[in-house]
């Protein structure tokens, strides 16, 4: 079992290191129901410690013995996930003090979040039983937590390898889409945290603990509402110091706000308040998952450029013009070659039909891969741009052809490395089955080759901008071409 | 042939509803030769009057004989569509006047765009020679003409049948790229013309023609630079006032106007200038191919709702949060169910795990589809509403289970027009192949039942908000909730 982070874990350990789980609450009956969630997830996994089922009513799930009460189980037990109903979870605690259990995840929703005066009040009461018995409650009304490095998911479908991205989310659906959104590009987790109403552990101290945490590099978060927002600004504060953190807030519109009590209960705080934050710390704000997952993605696999200045090299005449309002728009140069430059690439590339300018379309000549990757050299070579941004058009591509493109990536990559100036990748996509196909291989070949990708010019430019403002405020000062 | 539309045509009724079509310069030994995608794509869409087939080397293609010069092939000629290298187009005009051809597109770049000398004089060869003949020139450097209707097209894979929508777009690439991207969204079009250098006909003629034309119900504009911005200018206005237009601007920063000018040659304008004109005209002004995409499918699904009320309905508290908040950061209202709504709802739908709000979280209960559909129905009804997204998470879905999807898009669509309120719905997609196939699916049941589809909260938001800003200023006043 990988138990390999050692660092002062304001007793989180347990939660996501434990040496065994029981499971209580999951149905013997009904292999569909949702209270197998766990159980299904964490027989996926392989989690190596002992795995203990308990219902009331016993018997046997897929091999495994269901004990009717937690007393029953003759071992310890260090972490406990529950899917027992709302009503029944306080009577659970205790009997999770009596056995010396040290963390419980309460999965059920039916608290606070209803607004309804018995949810608030049994919520309130697991919070008490939380002080008294010493045992930390994650939850109530949330999905949990993921960490391959120890063989832990609450979903089946998750990687199972580690990466240096760890994610804090209040809301469980937003933490499963937003993995699901970015494995095909490759980002991987260290560890995923969805903690819901926090009538315990809340988000800052899951942000303690990543802050720490030797690996995770790269922090998200995804808030409702703050459970202590002095205690959570010292907190974060500290953390971004020491790593990159990206924040997208629900909750941040009047009708957001409400959705957010309804969701986790929590109160959202106005938008102003959470921007001027972002800004005086220094953490990157987005406003949609989409944002949040190309921000992470741009973390993962871009070395922050030199300066704001970037070559645009693609197909298609159309394509050049507007990837080059986009990224102009959002604040990056796109300074215009040199003649000398020009005069280079011409000596080898038909005028007709190519645009030689910065943006530099090559369609007419992107399947001459050693043109085009002479081309990319050159331009690397000028000292006038810091990064550089590949469009190439799929849908122009036969997929008897798409091993061209993987030659591009390979050598694309390697002239990146010699000019020591960051890549990355735009394709537009579409759901349509043929163009979907050819995507998904190139995407996977792009990041088996750890170069960014991004779905359409506009997230392209945001992303790389959010990365360069994060650089500049940490420097202190604008970068070249701003 | 579907030789429809009669009405004062400029003299453009050749280009679109040619009675014969000559090809030359399509290559006569090499089949994946770039000259051979007109043949290609009329063979496949059928052309049905006369198709010749010229290069000096003569032969046959596909069974097809090859005259080796214009004046060889006995029949008269409506239509040429050339492929010859760009320093042979003047001689070719010179013979189609001798055969009495009534217009030439010339696809061959080379021109003015490469900013060479020798490019730019063609160009005006070009153009004198039309003034000279009274031929029509489209281009040079262009795709040319897309009419399902009269069975013509750059392209074998566009759609067969013909639609609303007619888009006049400087680039081909950019004319492909939004046929393709919204195809599967069922988007169909009356007419596309990618004009390329326009030394003849150019954005107003094709804009004239579009304003009349009884099968073009909206418009949509990828402009880089203007012809005759004063005659543009009396036209849109004029044009605006018939049909809905959408306008995309290429070239709108100084990096795109240089792009612009290699690409088409174009003298780009100011983004300013552009915008105010939009405002004063009643243009809907989008600034990428997604939102111009977005926007025609709006257009040409969804009747424009009476105010800026919505209430959301669909999955995940998570998502219900994040996409009230982009509703109403764009500007869209969410108004609160009141408690007697929540109370009818409630009766048959449990709390715990649900959301009834507005937004209203239904993912406990979505799958039974008959509560579903009631709460959608009691919902529609309510006063306080104008119109209604549908935001199912696909990801929740199993493959088997879809059939509920679509039973579910079957039963909205009559609670729609049952209630005279619009409903439209968001899927998030990716790229995973489970998750693609799915969506695709998906989009295909919304199509056959005309709901417009968007693939993010954003872009729904967005799109409607356009949508409802285009109406308002057609009344000269903010509709209900603004």
């Amino acid at each position: 079992m990988g138990n390999t982070s050692y660092f002062s874990d304001g007793g989180l350990q347990p939660l996501f290191y434990p040496t065994s789980i029981a499971l209580a609450g999951v149905t013997v009956n009904n292999p569909e129901h949702w209270t197998r969630t766990f159980l299904n997830a964490l027989l996926e996994f392989q989690f190596e410690g002992p795995l203990y089922l308990v219902n009331p009513r016993g018997g046997e799930i897929r091999g495994i013995k269901v004990y009717q009460r937690l007393a029953d189980i003759p071992q310890n037990i260090d972490y406990v996930i529950s899917t027992v109903p709302a009503k029944a979870a306080p009577g659970l605690i205790e009997e999770c003090a009596h056995k010396g259990v040290k963390a419980v995840h309460f999965c059920t929703a039916g608290f606070s979040e209803t607004g309804e005066q018995e949810g608030v009040r049994l919520e309130a009461q697991l919070a008490e039983l939380s002080r008294k018995t010493g045992i930390r409650i994650l939850g109530p009304n949330c999905m949990g937590i993921y960490c391959p490095g120890s063989r832990i998911s609450f979903n089946m479908d998750f990687p199972k390898e580690s990466g240096p991205v760890g994610f804090i989310s209040q809301s469980g659906g937003n933490a499963g889409g937003l993995i699901h959104q970015i494995m095909s590009r490759g980002v991987r987790f260290s560890k995923v945290v969805s903690y819901g109403n926090a009538c315990d552990l809340n988000e800052t101290d899951f942000l303690d603990y990543l802050a720490a945490d030797p690996e995770t590099k790269i922090i998200g978060l995804y808030i409702e509402g703050l459970k202590d927002g002095r205690r959570f600004r010292q907190m974060v504060e500290k953390a971004a110091r020491a790593k990159p953190i990206v924040l997208l807030k629900g909750g941040s519109t009047e009708g957001g706000a409400r959705a957010a009590a309804g969701h986790t209960g929590a109160l959202a705080g106005s938008e102003v308040i959470w921007d001027s934050l972002c800004k005086h710390v220094g953490i990157i704000h987005v406003h949609s998952l989409e944002e949040l997952a190309d921000s992470l993605v741009t973390l993962s696999f871009m070395d922050p450029p030199k300066g704001r200045r970037v070559a645009l090299i693609g197909d298609g005449g159309g394509n050049s013009v507007l990837i080059t309002d986009e990224f102009e728009r959002t604040g990056l140069k796109v300074p215009p070659l040199p003649q000398e430059i020009r005069n280079l690439i011409g000596e080898f590339t038909p005028l007709a039909g190519n645009i030689l300018r910065n943006p530099i379309d090559y369609s007419q000549s992107t399947m001459e891969s050693e043109k085009f990757l002479r081309t990319v050299r050159i331009i690397l070579q000028w000292e006038g741009i810091d990064f550089l941004i590949w469009f190439p058009n799929l849908a122009w591509v036969e997929l008897s052809e798409m091993h061209r493109m993987y030659k591009i990536v390979d050598g694309i990559l390697k002239e990146s490395r010699a000019a020591s100036k960051p890549i990355a990748v735009v394709v537009r996509t579409d759901i349509l089955p043929e163009l979907a196909k050819k995507v998904y291989s190139f995407a996977q070949k792009c990041v088996s080759s750890e170069l960014p990708i991004y779905y359409s010019f506009a997230s392209a430019a945001n992303a790389i901008d959010l990365l360069l403002r994060h650089k500049e405020r940490r420097l202190g000062k604008p970068l070249s071409g701003a």
